[in-house]
């Protein structure tokens, strides 16, 4: 792990860039603390560019608790070098979200599982340097992004004690019977008139998830129209389970 | 609206019983109050007595964020008379429930509809009673008891200004209609694995309420465990809307 840049954010929070074999990220880390913080995974759609904004707002709020917070990009979106395979997949989607037909399974699994394969391990690469820097602690949580990915990482990484997950439902198969692996406490976050996922599907996906402590969010509104308050909540979520 | 007992709760809560004509009912007000106290009128399902502990503690966490609370006891519920209609119909209930069997239509209509058409106007009346005291101002919140009522309440009564709801299922048709005609911020807690309630009913529900801010949190579980926290969420939802 190779930091790039430093910078203070509103002088509360210390955001630093890296690469980690070539796949760049974001630490932010709260100004003033004396114990090790605990670190939120950050998970994002892809393109840290683009998300930066939204991101640096999540991590504020995090270090604003206390916690830690990272992200790296994912394969294949950003500066990283395309996935065709993922690229055409993305565009048959896209394709039958504008021409209002369902989604079949074919092209999620196209989509998505590639992308989970790839993300994951490099996500468990990125906690296992995060975790020997000096002033982060366990425990872990993971925070949001491509659903499928944040799914498969609370099911496979031990080291992640809470998740708060949005309520995608673009989300293979295979990845419900993973879902019934996780144990972890969960937050998932379900916009009722999500014009990009579907109602249903969300719901079995909750339903599906193994962990005995489960809580849904269902806020009116579409895919961007998470209410503020819920970062508040979020917050809460993770003090109570990563304290 | 006469005063029958007054004691302290843990020094910060005083609460007192009172009559309205012969209807009982509970007030707990902060011990320690400057300005005039928000109130929140505690739902239940009829039964005072038997209710007493949960509605105390629930009155008791209202205090600790400054908020006076209050009840009265439901229609043909506790030590008032019985109402037949009502009786004959929750026995139908029962024997439905017991058997497995979906409830109909014409039972719940039995049952509920006579309850909200009785118990609103009671609530009304109790609510101008308990604004002409000292100590308790509006706004008004609702939180609680049969769903049915609250959405009623919800929906007719202009001083309540944000409901929190119980998603049952045991929901008249007719009373999904007057769901639309709700406008007020609201916050549904559903039981993931209620057995006294049809899940799919409370989902409708939820969709049918006309609030253009309203926020579903579901939790696993049976109908009686909705998790300590929740209480917490509620004060916080009240505190949004009611201060």
């Amino acid at each position: 792990m190779r930091f790039t840049s430093e910078q203070h954010l509103d002088h509360d929070v210390v955001e630093r860039e890296f690469l980690l074999d070539e796949i760049p990220g974001i630490l932010w880390t709260p100004a003033a603390v004396s114990a090790p913080a605990p670190l939120i995974l950050l998970g994002h759609p892809g393109g840290l560019r683009t998300m930066y904004p939204r991101l640096a707002a999540r991590a504020r709020h995090c270090a604003a608790e206390g916690f830690a917070a990272a992200t790296v990009e994912l394969p294949g979106c950003g500066d990283r070098p395309r996935i065709a395979a993922a690229d055409h997949a993305r565009a048959d989607l896209r394709r039958a979200l504008e021409a209002g037909e369902p989604v079949d399974d074919d092209i999620v699994d196209r989509l998505v599982l590639p992308l989970v394969d790839a993300a994951v391990p490099e996500w468990r690469a990125a906690l296992d340097a995060l975790l020997r820097l000096p002033g982060i602690g366990g425990p872990v949580g993971h925070a949001g992004g491509v659903t499928a990915v944040g799914v498969r990482l609370a099911a496979v990484e031990p080291r992640i004690s809470a998740a708060l997950l949005y309520a995608g439902s673009v989300v293979p198969r295979a990845l419900l019977e993973e879902a019934r692996q996780v144990t972890v406490p969960l937050l998932m976050l379900l916009q009722w008139d999500d014009e990009g996922n579907d109602r249903q599907r969300a719901l079995d996906l909750f339903d599906a998830l193994g962990s005995a402590e489960k809580t849904l969010h269902a806020n009116l509104g579409g895919h961007t129209g998470v209410p503020q308050f819920e970062g508040d909540d979020a917050n809460r979520f993770f003090a109570r389970h990563l304290r």
